[in-house]
């Protein structure tokens, strides 16, 4: 057939990334390589399904190259097994089984990517105490007469203001080809919800005929990775149900910048990533509603967070001025609209806050955080951080409150990891490497057992190990520190081979086998390097903020998000991720930028304090700070090399090495001495 | 074929109208005894074109019967010329050639009746001072930078603010996704439209690059008949160009009853009729802007008027509580409201201004006449009316005003009248009786000469005498009055056949044959009771007003409206249509409503002063008032039974027998008493 080739052409869409690789990759480690996100549980092993593709057929002048699916290595064992026991749609291949053999345009379906993820943003327990944007009144009108002919509309309106002591009130247009019938279904008693917040003018946004009296609130925490959505009965301010997915929009690029690039390269595509976030976001409101037997129709006002390029894609704006400095935003206020402008499917009539952004890089999610967490109504200095592809850090107490983005990368989410993988079952989330034997223990996502416990054994593959995800990859360097198998340097001891057979060779690096039973699972130099990158920028963020508040003291520190509530934070500490503080003040809040959409939702002063907070906070720009480059590289030793971290010593023993062992600033001093080598 | 039959019937769609006709009745005969508006320019002599219709095929088991293209007459020689000249689509006929064999269901198409009418609603000269809802505002903006991470959006909004001094500015939403790209585009100068009408939220609804001149407003009167646009430059209040067109809706009923009776039987087709007519009002908005070499973008506010029915329909609105009492409006205030959501094609930004209804019968275009001859700024007293199916009349000066709304029918409007038709060329317009020989002479649309003048014979033939049009019957019915063709009473004397042959008996009655060549055109006794009532109807609202106010006097009589704007004041006078009045005083006033429109669009004053008036305007329901039943009754003769019309008597010889004629309140009394009788 075709002449024999060493390598191939292989281009992803929708997002359009290419790449060259040898004859017999798998798509899947393709797909990796090239930073295309495909879900895959099993660990390539062809059980999941989750990994499937389809193949365009034809010639592809742009790319020269002409795709079929005869391109492909043919149907491997393990995808005849997945055929025969579960659908499989001909046209879709296994990307973990099926192996170029020529030149390829691979389409990645939406599906593939939007389910089995762990959605790890749960509601936290917090009592917010009500005061919405949306209230319920019912009130019964005179009967229309000739006598005084107005409207029954205008009539309703002073009926309502009459009840709230208003002088004037506004009528969502969409009602008025209804509020005839509803009145007169009614005998003239209905129930308005009104929106009024202190700050728009006061609207009756819906109507039911009699007395009604269910209202609820929706706030959604849109994540790069994942949406996560609340159900609030406006009434009592309780979370009555929650609900999370995958970020759709993954499809068109796994973290922001990647969709950024996504729409700078096609622009007349930008509709569909917002239209694929909001039809998310309805899909989870439908689930909301039935959890509880509401209907859409229930849901009155939402409040929506996310980073700018979520928030600005979500709003249908083109994020391509966020891709380079000066990462101009194209709105950073908060924002009162209407639902329907945005294709929601809740109340015809219900309203949208968008909380606002603090800056190009800290978005409506650190500032629900904020909110959240408070750090503006303390005198104690607290450390606010929430790590994603960028961590954004607040730091401050109630006199003075600063914010700043530090670009970790994607390390932290377990990307550009070996063997990293998202928070999803079968990656190990907790390790633990024993002091003497240097043999691991660990455990995974979606099994209780650790990994030396009984029963392990016996259910593993019901889930299997298919890799490591962020806090395990932090608990991992952590403890190969700890154990003095990598210098405080970051090297990966070679001469640790002689004690265990674990630490493995690769060229002239080495690396540690954590698993090695069907999938290898192995901790590479490469690994320490990305880990030591992300650490020491958001180390050097934090610094650079504490120089400028001018104090080395830090109270409390509150780690946000997904990672921030899964990491411990004495590994955090001893990798120097985050500064020395009382181990005691470190709390992982969980999703709190989702609890601060909450309470935005649910108590109209709250929208009135971020907003305050958002305009008041100090907005530091690491690019633009010399600073910030001497205090990452000082960072970028374990924990680092300046500072003496005298909490996390008294709660750990450090190697004797350890660059900040010998404490006091002189340390300090002498590291960076040292750095002219 | 089928077996002999005397009638069939006959169902007309869109409107449903159904009824049974003799075998043999041309279509267009059949549709107007049903009210089933079908254009006819011709008057049936198969030349115009304009009243084609089709025939559904088909079982029709709700109606009991079989429609088919064979159960109407064969073509006709008129329709084969026809065919030969112009296009006619197969399936069509001319329903003025076409009879009825048998069962029909008929299809009236839309274009059919949205041509050729004469839109006797243009834009009157007058200046009106500009101080719109819509400003231009260029700014230049500090280009975006790291150290101040603001909002594009926000900054321009605090630009714009700072221009106009004021505290916050609202943006339109939909501008947020363009807003960068307009920015850079025009490198930071924009200019800005700029809603503020001193009532709700300021708001930037437009932005372009650099900068920018051109803002458009649009002053728009929904009629039932006749949609009448007007395009003004908002910066200096110049009316640019003017454009109508009949209302689509007519398709669904005739007049304003009509349309009501068919959204209450056809509950689903509500839509259509809303759509239809936005439709139509997107297509004069394409004519308009493309007149002045704009662009619908241009356009950045518009006000709209109608009667309640065209205003709620307009709205989206179930006009079906209008069609009885207590005809209770769904919303009668003003609104503010997005063109969009009125599927508008304006600039996507674009307000809407609704002038407020003041009542179930007297709708916006009243409270816009009567903004626009503003008879409470003015100490004498004024009689403004606006004659249609209802004739609204309001009363008053700047102490106290008053509205009602009179049942006069549609016969004004030349329908009901059996030589009646609507304004269009052909029609007789103004008509005079010669005193001696009982001759007439009369003047048709279209053709600058009488009937009696030199060239009239050479020109007929162009347009025909198609019928009589309401100013026309005014007129007749005036001079046969005046001339003795008819007693006080509104009886035809058939003791004048012996003066005239124009005289004809008709059974017990008598009419008046104004031409018979081609087609007959004559005065029933049946058109004069038609009057008649009309009459009745409008003089006893007024006279009801009257009363109310507690005075006799009337200083000014404007009269609005197509109608009002082509009668001759003292054939109305004559006719006891409108009170004694200084005949100097008298003036039609053309288009009140749309002037008033134009006002409202221009200077946001004006948009107060009519709230202000409809909230304080009394009005008055005729069908709660006893007395409107007496003063009806009273009105039927000619002028009327009551007064003494002494500036029309100073003006116009009135016959000798003529009611008012003794002159003085005696006079009246003496009627009164002949009441009896």
């Amino acid at each position: 057939m075709s002449e024999l080739r060493q390598t191939a052409k292989v281009v992803f869409q929708p997002s359009g990334r290419r790449g060259t690789f040898a004859i017999g990759t798998p798509l899947l480690d393709a797909a990796r390589s090239l930073g295309v996100y495909v879900e895959s549980v099993c660990g390539g092993r062809g059980i999941c399904g989750r990994c499937q593709v389809s193949v365009s057929e034809g010639q592809f002048a742009k790319e020269a190259l002409t795709s079929a699916a005869n391109h492909l290595d043919s149907e491997t064992d393990a995808e005849r097994r997945y055929r025969s026991l579960r659908s499989l749609d001909p046209a879709r291949r296994l990307s973990c089984q099926a192996k170029i053999l020529g030149d390829l345009v691979v389409d990645v379906p939406t599906e593939a990517q939007t389910n089995r993820q762990v959605v790890r943003k749960r509601a936290e327990a917090r009592a917010i105490e009500p005061k919405p944007a949306i209230s319920l009144v019912t009130v019964t009108l005179e009967e229309p007469s000739m006598e005084t002919p107005r409207g029954d509309a205008d009539r309703l309106r002073e009926a309502v203001a009459g009840k709230i002591a208003a002088d004037q009130i506004a009528l969502d247009p969409t009602l008025l080809p209804q509020i005839q019938t509803i009145l007169r279904k009614g005998s003239w008693t209905v129930t308005a919800a009104l929106h009024h917040d202190g700050q728009h003018p006061s609207e009756i946004v819906a109507l039911w005929p009699g007395k009604h009296s269910r209202a609820y609130g929706l706030a959604v925490d849109i994540g790069s990775t994942t949406i996560a959505a609340h159900l609030c009965d406006l009434a009592t301010g309780r979370t009555v149900s929650s609900a999370g997915t995958s970020n759709p929009q993954i499809r068109f690029g796994e973290d922001l910048m990647s969709r950024v690039s996504y729409v700078q390269m096609n622009p007349t595509k930008l509709p569909d990533l917002t239209r694929t976030v909001r039809e998310a976001i309805n899909a989870l409101v439908g689930k909301l509603v039935a959890d509880v037997g509401a209907e859409r129709a229930d849901v009155l006002n939402a409040v929506f967070v996310g980073n700018p390029v979520m928030h600005h894609l979500f709003l249908g704006i083109d994020p391509v001025e966020l891709g380079g400095a000066p990462f101009a935003l194209a709105v950073s206020d908060a924002l009162h609209l209407k639902a329907r402008d945005l294709a929601l499917e809740l109340n015809p009539g219900a309203t949208v806050y968008m909380v606002p952004c603090i800056a190009g890089h800290v978005g409506a999610d650190a500032a629900a955080a904020t909110l959240s967490e408070a750090p503006g109504r303390s005198e104690e200095i607290t450390l606010l951080v929430d790590v994603g592809t960028n961590a954004e850090i607040i730091l401050g107490n109630k006199n003075r409150l600063l914010a700043a983005s530090s670009p970790t990368g994607p390390a932290f989410e377990g990307a550009e990891i070996s063997s990293g993988q998202r928070a999803a079952p079968g990656a190990i989330e907790r390790i633990r490497i024993d002091r003497e034997t240097l043999e691991p223990r660990f455990k995974v996502i979606g099994l209780d057992e650790w990994s030396d416990e009984k029963g392990f054994a016996d259910k593993i593959d019901q889930v299997g190990v298919t890799g490591i995800c962020g806090s395990g990859i932090i608990e991992a360097v952590a403890e190969m520190y700890l154990c003095g198998l990598i210098t405080e340097d970051g090297v990966i001891n070679g001469a640790m081979m002689e004690r265990t057979p674990r630490i493995v060779a690769n060229g002239r690096t080495f690396s540690y086998v954590i698993a090695s039973e069907g999938i290898d699972i192995s901790i590479l130099q490469t690994d320490i390097r990305a880990i030591q990158l992300a650490k020491a920028a958001l180390y050097a963020g934090v610094k650079l903020l504490q120089d400028k508040l001018g104090t080395d003291r830090i109270d409390r520190i509150r780690l946000a998000g997904a990672f921030g509530s899964y990491i411990d934070p004495t590994y955090a500490m001893v990798l120097g991720l985050i500064p020395d503080c009382p181990l005691e003040g470190v709390a992982g809040v969980g999703n709190a930028a989702g609890t601060g959409a909450r309470m935005a939702l649910l108590n109209t002063d709250h929208r009135r304090e971020v907003e305050r907070t958002v305009r008041d906070i100090e907005k530091i720009e690491t690019a633009l700070e010399p600073k910030f480059q001497e205090h990452f590289v000082n960072a970028m030793a374990l924990p680092n090399k300046v500072d003496p971290f005298p909490n996390l010593r008294a709660a750990v023993v450090l190697p004797e090495s350890s660059g900040g062992a010998s404490g006091g600033p002189e340390g300090g001093r002498r590291r960076r001495r040292r750095e002219g080598r």
